[in-house]
């Protein structure tokens, strides 16, 4: 038998694949423009004397400069590897109750992944037809906790801030995860109902808007209580998961923002050039409040359905080196996710597609 | 009752301080050297528009230099944030049955942590009173995977390679982890032994004799299968662990083996300087071949036990800003653990022990 059978068996998430070199780059959300010319300059700043000693575990250069820059106290701030590392430690840290936590049944395809790995269980809630939050639907269930992406992915879709609220009122036992990792394009950040809800948790990510997806940063806000919750857990799986680059970097970052202002206003107007693009060529779309569409096409060939002219259209433009984000599970395998480039690239996308349908 | 009767409740892993400053930093075992010239130049040349795509989530590049400079395949390396998210990843991939794990009484006090955040069982068996493991203990109790720091921490004692050898041989359906973070300094690797046992990982660090450990890089040497198993569930935690930063710091230091060896050379050499000074002053200890010396003094004030004189020693040198490690655990609070710096930083702590003692 040997040691196998004591190995934890899983089936991972798969990321969206990280070609390198030339290639028109929408598949994985990242920004379409550098970080701030202050990130670089912090990084080639550090003094290598440093880099021989363990980074600040408590992170609080940087927790102080996210803090002050959404008027919260620091010890309301966690930071990670990544949203994916903050999300992780959520998890780990919130939900070790016995009751199923719930989430949308089409959204981040990472949840069902954590909650296997950490044997959590949970059951998936359907959205609407249109993709949009029936919130009653988390308010009759018995729970361990709620996770929400709000705008939601791979569907873009935003909420009202009353949706999201009703859903946290209506489950003080549960922590609630508000994902917020596109929120700087758009929709209403759950950051007011802090002061009112011990129960909820709001992560965010530098990898979108801050354009800082290579130096993996991200963070949580919560109330103190939460917070250190969530410390104790990661002190008990690494206690220094921020490097000094990534500390440097990600301060800059923060500090930088008419930097994020003019790159996220560029964002968002690419992404209403994309989206009179696409529906010029008969794609159709919900209201994308994040920096990628999700988009849909009825199929132009004859006998092609919609999931077929998805996964055509994928492989046609990855053949000419367009790199956009196929699922090929049920229901979402007749959409395409395209993230939001330069208005160039989203040009050549347009064109491109012109050309393939 | 609120969220809080769903959070995983733990104590976590207190790292020591991390004072800064100018110090004298003898406490967290970091190399007192800088790294490599290449690593700030590489950290340096980092172009800023990488910054704004994910890194490799494969780290390629870097775990291919770590491959070929042990003369191993490329999938049989797995790098991660750190040696501490390295084990983290190992405790909770392989560590998934029901009997105890089993690991020294004294060893890397991370160790209970991990299996206390994970669920996992642990046994910990008795290190003879000379701090030397009796492989024989090893090999009579059913469990579900053991963990060998080789040298150990804190005691830096280093055993031969035929005791580990005949652990992992006794034990062929569990996976044995044996933790050489400090191995350059001393000591055998059990690296030649993986051709033979399908049952054994490796797990190194990057963080003492590489004198890296600001930028937080560890890594695994294994079977293939194994590397498999843990990079199954890495990918179900966080597919980008690693930074671009770091991977291209942990890249340059694994290339320029000459600095590698200089600095590695020159910690052994204070570190016989500071054996050597600590024994004349009347301190006890094994022989250390990691870079720290655990040591032990009768005391000398009337009164004073082992322990009285351990802790008095520490705040002592603490006020003369000079940081060592003390631990209140039972039987280890009658040491100080003394990492090895530069000639200069042993010439000042011989001096002022004289003063204290």
């Amino acid at each position: 038998m040997g040691y196998e059978d004591k190995v934890r068996k899983v089936i991972p998430y798969t990321p969206g694949e990280q070609p390198r070199g030339e290639v028109i780059k929408l598949n994985t959300n990242e920004c379409p423009y550098p970080p701030s010319p202050k990130v670089m300059a912090a990084v080639r700043g550090l003094d290598e004397r440093d880099l021989r000693k363990y980074p600040d575990p408590l992170c609080s250069g940087l927790n102080s400069a996210i803090a002050e820059y959404y008027g919260l106290e620091e010890d309301q701030v966690f930071t990670g590897v990544g949203s994916d590392d903050v999300l992780s430690m959520c998890f780990l840290t919130f939900f070790n109750g016995h009751d199923p936590i719930l989430f949308p049944d089409i959204t981040y395809s990472f949840y069902d992944v954590w909650a296997s790995v950490y044997g959590i269980p949970y059951k998936c809630i359907p959205l609407r037809e249109d993709f949009s939050l029936d919130s009653s639907e988390y308010r009759k269930v018995k729970n361990g906790g709620i996770v929400l992406a709000n705008p939601n992915a791979p569907t873009g879709i935003a909420e009202d801030l009353s949706i999201i609220e009703e859903i946290i009122e209506a489950n003080p036992d549960s922590m609630v995860i508000v994902d917020e990792a596109y929120i700087d394009f758009g929709g209403e950040t759950a950051l007011p109902l802090l002061k009112k809800y011990e129960n909820l948790i709001i992560v965010r990510t530098m990898s979108k808007s801050r354009a800082l997806a290579g130096i993996r940063a991200g963070y949580a806000f919560g109330n103190k209580k939460a917070i250190k919750y969530l410390n104790d857990v990661k002190f008990s799986v690494n206690s220094y998961t921020m490097n000094t680059a990534a500390l440097a970097a990600a301060k800059a970052a923060i500090e930088d923002d008419g930097y994020f202002r003019e790159i996220t206003e560029k964002v968002i107007r690419s992404r209403e050039q994309l989206k009179t693009g696409l529906k010029d060529l008969g794609f159709t779309f919900g209201d994308s409040k994040a920096n990628f569409v999700f988009a849909r096409h009825e199929g132009v060939l004859d006998g092609e359905t919609a999931a077929d002219f998805a996964k055509r259209i994928f492989e046609g433009l990855k053949e000419r080196n367009i790199f956009v984000r196929y699922f090929s599970r049920k229901v979402i395998n007749e959409y395409l996710r395209i993230s939001v480039g330069t208005e160039e690239e989203m040009r050549i996308l347009i064109d491109t597609l012109k050309e393939l349908i």
